[in-house]
């Protein structure tokens, strides 16, 4: 299982101060204490208006870089910004995200120049697909795009897309199936997703959106863009891949728990 | 998913303590809080020698039911015991267990005299079986006995016996696709099993256990010998049901979070 450190994301209100402010220690922290639980990458979205993401992500990424080696995952709908901004990553990053959508269809040319691994949202112009058969198309066509521009199937992170389970309670069972389904289909794709859409709504979320996880990972997710301080959903993770055979020797398991990963 | 609770087992030192002391008060406070907590059948396992087990078995229901109307199961490999015992109920119980062991192929006459509900375990006289395949093959085997002796098969709560993990990594696995398997055969049975023999030998075993259980609804899983008490339990089992599409309009997950059924 990688984990996207959702945390520096400028749409959080908290952040989004701290980018205006140019506060440099609030980013720090959050880069270092998220790469210390073992994030895979850090997400690094501005949140701001076209004008500003371009001088703001670099501002982000700087700030990352100088607290941690881990790559960073560059989040957002904009290729201008994008085109700017990955030239100030050290290391490959990711790239957060592509989709159908003909604004995000423009980023695939310089994912496939960078060679980095990328987000690819489940969606297109006409929005998020009801069906899983619909899921499944959408998938198909953004591939056909990103075979094309000479991607390899094994750099893309797929996110189906979970919708509320409050408004439609076969929510869950169409996410689970569309994971199936593409895994199926395209066996080398990544599967991601965000852990809190499906909770939207309900009292409680926290336990939702952990036992999601295990569910969605038993489909076959094999990546979540989520908290990696989370101490429950991280040991949720190790039981998970522990019980799905995927933890030889129990190793990782035993090892977390020594390291004092589980509460109680 | 329907709850077996476990608690009144005399391999259980105390409740085998409470069983000689004759101490009413001890199980029938084992009982109420098993009921209360929501349990559908009391498992009642009197854990002693042949010569006392059918005494025992009695004492222990005519308690339980000085408490609960909750329907009892009668735990027990002993078939005279048994037929001594299923005299004193006053609804009809669940039988724990039958399977392929001769000794246990014997209480089939009695399950179908009485139209019970039984959990019947995936093993014959050779065993646990090792693979999907031949768990399959065993319970093919039992249902052609519970066919022949008039038992539906939906009064039928196969155990597809969860080795442990810590000696094979693919335990988890082989008991997720022991019940598809079973579930795919034979659509009407119902599938159960314990909860904690999966994580034996492992440090946090409760983390384990439930996100098995997770797993396990995922897979088919619709009933749990466990202790309704547990907390952690419980809800895991109202965010699997919600997330599953079992739990219409959300009813009894928010029911569940307003009587204050989850931690923190």
């Amino acid at each position: 299982m990688k984990i996207i450190g959702e945390k520096i994301n400028g749409t959080r209100k908290r952040v989004a101060q701290a980018i205006q402010d140019r506060d440099s220690e609030f980013i720090q922290d959050l880069a270092r204490s998220q790469a210390e639980a073992g994030a895979d990458w850090l997400d690094a979205n501005a949140g701001t208006s076209p004008s500003r993401e371009a001088d703001d992500l670099i501002w982000l990424i700087e700030n990352i870089q100088a607290v941690t080696d881990k790559p960073i995952c560059i989040d957002t709908a904009n290729e201008k910004a994008l085109e700017i901004a990955i030239r100030a990553v050290k290391k490959t990053p990711m790239v957060n995200s592509i989709s159908g959508e003909p604004h995000r269809l423009a980023m695939i040319p310089i994912v496939a120049e960078n060679k980095c691994p990328a987000v690819a949202l489940a969606l297109d112009e006409q929005g998020v697909p009801k069906t899983v058969d619909d899921r499944l198309r959408v998938v198909g066509n953004l591939l056909k795009e990103t075979r094309k521009a000479g991607i390899e199937d094994d750099q893309l992170y797929f996110d189906p897309l979970a919708m509320t389970i409050a408004t439609n309670i076969e929510s869950g069972n169409i996410f689970f199936d569309s994971i199936r389904a593409i895994r199926k289909e395209y066996p080398k794709v990544h599967i991601t997703c965000g852990l809190s859409n499906i909770s939207f709504g309900l009292p409680a979320r926290a336990h939702i959106n952990r036992v999601f996880m295990s569910l969605a990972m038993q489909a076959g997710l094999d990546c979540a863009i989520m908290d990696p301080n989370d101490r429950d959903l991280r040991s949720a993770i190790y039981c998970t891949e522990l019980l799905l055979g995927l933890d030889r020797h129990c190793l990782r398991y035993t090892r977390a728990f020594r390291a004092g990963a589980f509460n109680k």
